[in-house]
């Protein structure tokens, strides 16, 4: 199977090998237990232009999408392999992602020759009790795994080793695909080793296209799982067409379709026989409702289904 | 001088007015008071390729040198101020980058009807008592401002108000440019409006060449200041090479050079006269020193040396 990578890629900065055992044996114990798996991708790939890497092709992704949908996951009961780019948001803290967090922090002087305490002052991280209670409680059951990529060969190989991982669970294996992967890739035996020289003029990069792992993900790797892949685009005119081209070209279950500029109050959820609208209005936006619970509470309840319709005679 | 900038650009997305506004009162305090001040500018700048954004250039840098370069020109009597990149490492929080700062809170009950406590466990952060004590210290010696840039398009507006506002206090200000500028981009109006189709096949771009705004800042925008530009290579052949073409193009004063492999524990610090290595060795590493504090340290006394020179008649 591991034909399928073998692209003119660099090799993977990522330790794939060490990853796919840590996977195996976390969708093992948590499929012992009945419990389900989800693997959520999350946040751009990077494209390398040249071999010791100072310039690189990347995807807009904060990662926001699939660090928020982690935790709606989590608290559905389900077992996460969290899989995200370096340094895109996480679950919990990404709720303060824009703010220093030293700034929340102030030193307390130690009494009677105590050293000084460190706090943290609550007023300054919106709902911190509740978040650390619910961080911790995580922490402590064991079913959240997370994974970092860098480039898109990481991802590949790490999508790769997931798939065979979760491929013994059958449909109780979600892949929840959020992530922002290039379409795009300089083969590595095209690659300049040493950086660009900008004196030599305007710069003209030809890029191949990265075939696309739906395919043998839903035909080979992972044939029983529940797949979603997203689809974002920026002109809503061709969203829903692109999404259906999607569902026929791979055969996976569902896209969850966004428009860039509206992608935090509304997508569509398509699949081979409806379309449902899934948005947050103006007042649930200020009670802090997330779209991502609703697009989770409507994936578990597909995915119930799902599973029910497989295990029927 | 805007025409300067009269680059085929779509509109920055900084608000760039109210940034002129505040370095310009920032120098002018600290410049009142005899301080020095330096703009540092830090992490790489975004390049896009489409005008609704989804794909873009990036350069390699996580602005680790930029912030660790801060806390030091800090320690030294500067006020700095911190252009960065959106999400690069800041300085003082850059320390505890690589890990993810909930893990260090503890929630503490509260005793008799009091509200629970957050806590951090400074075990789990290495140094968080200095660090915050200096952290607290420069917030209140009001000596450091950050302002974020994305794109390059808002790199190089603030790189031109920050020299404005910084001309007036002549030879005490530096130019510290740390940051990973694209020497590339796509003219705004050769730029599609939406997501490139990835069904259309093969990408090509075509990449034009960034005007170097080092020479326009020399020559125009700051005359007096002490200016210092960066240059990174793979190939450590030709860097002082590359670094002296830069100084005879640009007439500044002095070129960091640096290589990508090595870049945390040596650089050459060229100038017209002479090439000065700075070097940490292993047995300094172990001991937490950085190649920030040496090359700050040299370059304050080369800046004292230059002030003098300007000054005598």
């Amino acid at each position: 199977m591991a034909e399928q990578l073998r692209l003119d890629f660099a090799p993977p900065q990522a330790d794939v090998e060490e990853a796919s055992r840590a996977m195996e044996a976390f969708a093992q114990r948590h499929g012992s237990e009945g419990r389900r798996v989800v693997l959520i991708t999350s946040g751009g790939t990077k494209v390398p232009l040249e071999s010791r890497t100072v310039r690189f092709l990347d995807n807009f992704s904060s990662g926001r999408r699939g660090a928020a949908s982690a935790e709606y996951f989590l608290r559905a009961g389900y077992a996460v392999i969290f899989l995200h780019r370096h340094r895109s948001l996480f679950p919990y803290s990404r709720r303060y992602s824009n703010q220093n967090w030293l700034d929340s922090l102030r030193l307390m002087p130690g009494t009677a020759g105590e050293e000084p305490r460190v706090e943290a002052e609550p007023s300054l991280l919106p709902g911190i009790l509740q978040i650390l209670e619910e961080y911790e409680g995580v922490k402590g059951s064991g079913r959240m795994m997370a994974l970092e990529f860098h480039t898109l060969s990481d991802y590949l190989h790490l999508l790769l080793a997931a798939a065979r991982a979760l491929s013994p669970i059958g449909s109780n294996a979600m892949f929840y695909l959020a992530a922002a992967v290039s379409d795009f890739y300089i083969p590595a035996s095209e690659m300049p080793e040493h950086k660009i020289q900008s004196s030599s003029g305007p710069l003209q990069i030809t890029m191949k296209m990265v075939p696309k792992m739906l395919s043998p993900l839903v035909k080979d790797w992972a044939p029983k799982a529940f797949v979603i892949s997203f689809k974002l685009e920026t002109d809503p005119q061709i969203l829903i067409e692109r999404a259906r081209k999607a569902l026929a070209t791979y055969h996976h279950q569902v896209v969850v379709a966004n428009v860039l500029d509206t992608r935090r109050s509304y997508v569509m959820v398509v699949t081979n026989t409806e379309e449902a609208k899934l948005s947050v209005s103006d007042e649930e936006e200020s009670l802090g409702v997330e779209i991502e619970d609703k697009i989770i509470s409507d994936l578990t309840s597909r995915h119930t289904h799902f599973i029910g319709q497989t295990n029927s005679p």
